[in-house]
């Protein structure tokens, strides 16, 4: 959809009622058709930790048992998306919540266990996308109405799924052919000194992100992140900008040339 | 809306999914446009139990403070509402989860304290409707969505507010000029015997309900029931049936005639 933005943000903006706001308000600004996608991770492991569950990750994803799926459908589609869509309504923005139950909108598949590290992991009611289904965005978009989506996916059969958001952006921004894809972020960008944030590079492209690596200014964590954003672009989003919260429509922006 | 089924279902039901599913097997087959109503009164004295929370309920009303809020909101928007909706997508309905903020579609304001056998009860963050906005209804239902309405309502100004679902279901109906209100019901209708349940009395008028008044037939909590039914019809309500979860086409009808 032309000039449609999808904007991921995570669960420790979502948790801190000043930052979020100032986040919103920079999102009710941004003009056009418009999804925001949220995270929770925080607010679900803090409410398990209340309910007396431990949180397990592996490889930085949770396991999710039975009582898991309670929690993470409590509090990402309850807690978390509600507080949301409410401060977004209060903004004048017409916010309807969602999540991928929702219009059967966004289906996946629960993963099947998976060898790490010599081990057996099974992630439980873990989703991997099958399908995100463009038409029924399209015609909340069409309508003037912001969707915002928890991540939680549909397993086609009655069963709700826990779904990474920075995955679930992914694919609606892919779904949807959106123009720009923005992951907030907690620096102001892709740094090219890690310790200045004044340093964002502006724009990064397949060959100067071979050229980052090359030399070592894009490393770590920040590598997947790209291959993410590059795939994405692959995929017929527009650009994909990895920025501040606080700042989104700056940042570094990943581009196809 | 012409045709439009508006149907409430109480928080017993929700509660166990074997007779959750009977009930939504009924109300997928429930023909035409329609809207359902859930409550979540007892998964959400349960969850507040185990975070340690105290429920107290004054004149079969829930005290919200603001942890109870947080609870409502989980458990009403998240849990119950994406369950139901899940199930649903999987019977093949187009359903949407919605509160009170999503869409700014139920608007109310906070309870104000009221003397109570002598007493000041503040309800905290109890709502009282103003406003339904029938036509963010009505964009959904002429896109063959069936929306699955939590008990939350919205201040406008951010905020949620726990509202009583049986006054949403009327208030929706009301606003949206329902054909039919549907309160499901533990037993089969209004009984004329109550140790009998196949004594439902088919119609209540306003005449026959001075006469049932009259003998002794209707009594105790039947009376604001059946009040509350009239008042529905009286703001153009088509009808409003009193009946099990298991029979929506059966039961009590009450009609202006």
């Amino acid at each position: 959809m032309r000039g449609l933005n999808v904007i991921k943000v995570g669960g420790a903006l979502v948790e801190d009622a000043e930052a979020l706001g100032t986040f919103l308000d920079g999102f009710a600004s941004v003009p056009g058709p418009k999804i925001l996608v949220h995270g929770g991770g925080r607010s679900a492991t803090a409410m398990a930790s209340r309910l007396g569950l431990e949180t397990r990750m592996v490889g930085g994803r949770r396991v999710t048992d039975e009582d898991m799926l309670s929690v993470v459908t409590m509090v990402y589609g309850g807690l978390v998306n509600k507080g949301v869509v409410s401060a977004l309504q209060a903004r004048g923005i017409k916010a309807l919540g969602l999540c991928g139950a929702d219009l059967g909108c966004i289906i996946a598949h629960r993963r099947p266990p998976v060898m790490k590290d010599g081990e057996l992991v099974d992630y439980g009611f873990a989703g991997d996308v099958d399908k995100v289904d463009a038409g029924a965005f399209e015609v909340l978009l069409e309508q003037g109405i912001v969707p915002v989506v928890a991540p939680l996916t549909f397993d086609g059969k009655g069963g709700l799924l826990n779904t990474n958001a920075d995955t679930m952006a992914s694919e609606v921004a892919a779904a949807c052919q959106a123009s720009r894809l923005t992951f907030c972020f907690e620096k102001a960008g892709v740094l090219s000194d890690p310790e200045d944030e004044s340093s964002a590079i502006d724009v990064i492209t397949p060959d100067s992100f071979e050229r980052l690596k090359a030399d070592g200014t894009v490393s770590g964590g920040m590598v997947p992140k790209l291959e993410n954003a590059f795939a994405a672009i692959s995929r017929g989003v527009g650009e994909v900008a990895i920025t501040s919260a606080f700042n989104l429509s700056g940042g570094t922006v990943i581009r196809e040339k």
